[in-house]
């Protein structure tokens, strides 16, 4: 790591190959914002294509479908880039959680006979649904309400997900999250999709706080199933529509418990039985939100520009400047490092504890400028986005944050955490 | 009826009281846009909401969610306005697809014990799933779909939906359209709604083609449960976000089978297994679309000001003044009438049949600046919207369609139909 210092960090913004993408986004104050990993920031592009594609729909009306109707697919390409998945792979459509609903009742549905059960022999009919504690709650309660509804067992294990020791076995459905939302911790993706491929289960990657800042490369790790948001990292705007990634080898053989008819081929003859596209339209449902698309094809574009391995180059600096400056300045105010200390093992926002987290969360936002966020009962997290955030802006952040809780000036909050987001 | 002149149509345009909402809509040229039932115009107010919400996110980023998280529910209130449904029994959220995939799923849990096997004895354990072969295809292929997951008949029935001959028993789930997306036929909701009571069938109405145009009073007919779209009457664009609507009284009894983070009680006590809103909100899954309910809101919002009943009364002017027109200039050029004759039994758009409707409707839209919209395999659909189409809209474009057909310019058309939306 460079020396700690803030012409340090200067330098390091000077020689930074990605500075200038810090110019395609919108800025209106000098806040210095760690909270990428929960909403990203808006693209200059988005404001814009946001701005003409309104007006498209009031020019054009029902004559623009046949140019939208094509979103979800070329969308999904864009995003395929930047997840190592190929064409036709990806679609953007509906949330996370809707998708995670499609993707285990799909990998279900498939088990041992009917629709999986050709040649190979498919997945088995028995097994549970596993995925760990620490995991992200929509995650699990997508988990809980189909063990509920189709009465198997849900499995939570303790703690990072581990090749070694994942807890699944011939028939089960497992779901994991690359980068946990909590920790940070950057699970191996390649090694835990062996280990499922060996014991017979199917698993599926939530990507949502991976995407846009780690390398993820799905179809080298013969991974099978995925889903992700695109408001984080992605920088595709509040609630904006999420993906999902179905390996090419699976598009006839999985299909979506959710009917819809913008899964249906050839939709608009619309006297048939359902009969779903044979590619990775078949987990449309309902009509692709015009808008959210072209926000999440802008926001993926610049991550896409600017390219998976320099944007986690940076990301990785970033972090270790973060750490760093905690070691000095913060370990001996009673802060503990919460995210994994190898840089190889970690996502692109790191947890700090504290006893006294809630009240410094709030005192960083309403006097220092500074917004991170945070996660019961005692964690800070800071993130940092490679496409916008500088060094000096992490510098400053934690300089801010020594002196506040220095001076003990969060003591003045309220203790009762309020509702965050 | 008016008699028939463009003297006359445009003297109940100079005496309409809803005239001036038309000046609330953009207009970007001269054509006729009789395809407000497949995609709304766009009001002004959205695109300068849009605007303004896009730079709320730029400049509040994650600040602004304490603001943004409540516009699923105070959407659906405005919505609920409109539909005559109370506050807190609405929500916007989803696809009009995955919402009825909700309410179909939640219905049936709770048939006959479990959550709904309290006093009163439960909805029976039996039962298949029912709807007409002529409701709109996403409905058909949910029920399809969930059929064919859970093991139950599918009962599909020929002709409009009638009280007396409604085929369905004690345990049942049906799903009826109140207002039927190809013939503009609208059904008798009180009346259907008793029928399925009286059957002890569960009813979920499809309120798409209706929610604007015509009056629906969902708690004064009894109504359990609907679901509807947003982009067509109700003018919230390109893919909106869709509603549901749960009656009070069954708040604590259904659930979504959709399990996610934004249904959660105490949503970011995030270590908690699942336990779902006591409220409407149990049906949320993943993250609000923010842009898209916003534009829902603005929508709704210029319904809710013109009135259901002012908006129905224009509605029927001028889909009368539409029949009287077919009939006497269209009927005699090979034209027929494929809706309801009887304004009491229509809804807001019509329907006329034509051997060669598909090359009519090319040529009405590529060269008499006429917007209609085709169903396969003979329809011609007309709507009115009537927060923005006039009387002379009416009288212009039948009498172009006249002129088109009389000198037979549509015959220069590709016989073969395209794609459509």
């Amino acid at each position: 790591m460079a020396a700690l210092s803030r012409a340090a960090a200067a330098a390091a913004d000077a020689s930074d190959p990605l500075a200038s993408y810090r110019d395609r986004f919108v800025h209106s104050d000098a806040r210095i914002y760690l909270d990428g990993n929960s909403l990203g920031r808006l693209p200059i592009a988005t404001r814009d294509r946001l701005t003409a594609l309104t007006a498209e729909w009031g020019e054009r009306l029902v004559g623009g479908w046949p140019e939208w109707i094509d979103a979800p697919t070329r969308t999904g390409d864009l995003i395929a880039q930047v997840i190592g998945a190929g064409p036709g792979e990806v679609l953007v459509c509906d949330s996370t959680t809707v998708n995670l609903f499609k993707l285990v009742g799909a990998a279900l549905d498939a088990r041992g006979g009917g629709a999986r059960g050709g040649a190979g022999g498919g997945r088995g009919t028995g097994g549970a649904l596993v995925t760990d504690r620490g995991n992200f709650p929509t995650d699990r309660y997508v988990l809980e309400g189909i063990a509920a509804q189709r009465g198997l067992d849900l499995r939570l294990f303790d703690g990072e997900p581990d090749a070694a020791t994942l807890p699944c076995g011939h028939g089960d459905v497992v779901v994991l999250s690359q980068v946990g939302y909590r920790s940070g911790a950057l699970a191996d993706l390649p090694a835990l999709q062996a280990a499922a491929r060996e014991r017979g289960a199917t698993l599926i990657w939530d990507l949502s706080h991976a995407a846009g800042v780690v390398p993820v490369d799905l179809r080298e790790a013969g991974a099978e199933l995925a889903v992700g948001c695109t408001y984080k990292y992605l920088n595709a705007g509040p609630g904006a529509p999420a993906y999902l990634y179905v390996a090419a080898g699976l598009h006839g053989e999985l299909r979506s418990p959710i009917w819809g008819w913008f899964g249906q081929r050839d939709q608009f003859a619309m006297e048939r039985d359902y009969d779903p596209e044979p590619d990775i339209r078949r987990y449309l449902a309902g009509t692709p939100p015009i808008l959210g698309l072209a926000a999440v094809e802008e926001g993926v574009r610049l991550t896409a520009q600017a390219g998976i391995a320099a944007l986690r180059a940076k990301s990785i600096r970033l972090t270790e400047l973060l750490i760093g400056l905690h070691d000095a300045w913060l370990a001996p105010l009673g802060f503990e490092l919460a995210s994994p200390r190898v840089a190889q093992r970690r996502g692109s926002h790191v947890s700090l504890r504290h006893q006294r987290a809630w009240q410094i969360t709030r005192a960083l936002i309403e006097r220092c400028d500074v917004v991170p966020d945070f996660r019961g009962p005692d964690s800070i997290r800071l993130g940092v986005a490679p496409l916008y955030t500088r060094h000096v802006d992490v510098w400053d952040a934690l300089d801010r944050l020594r002196d506040l809780v220095e001076r003990g000036e969060h003591e003045a909050v309220d203790a009762t955490p309020g509702r965050v987001t």
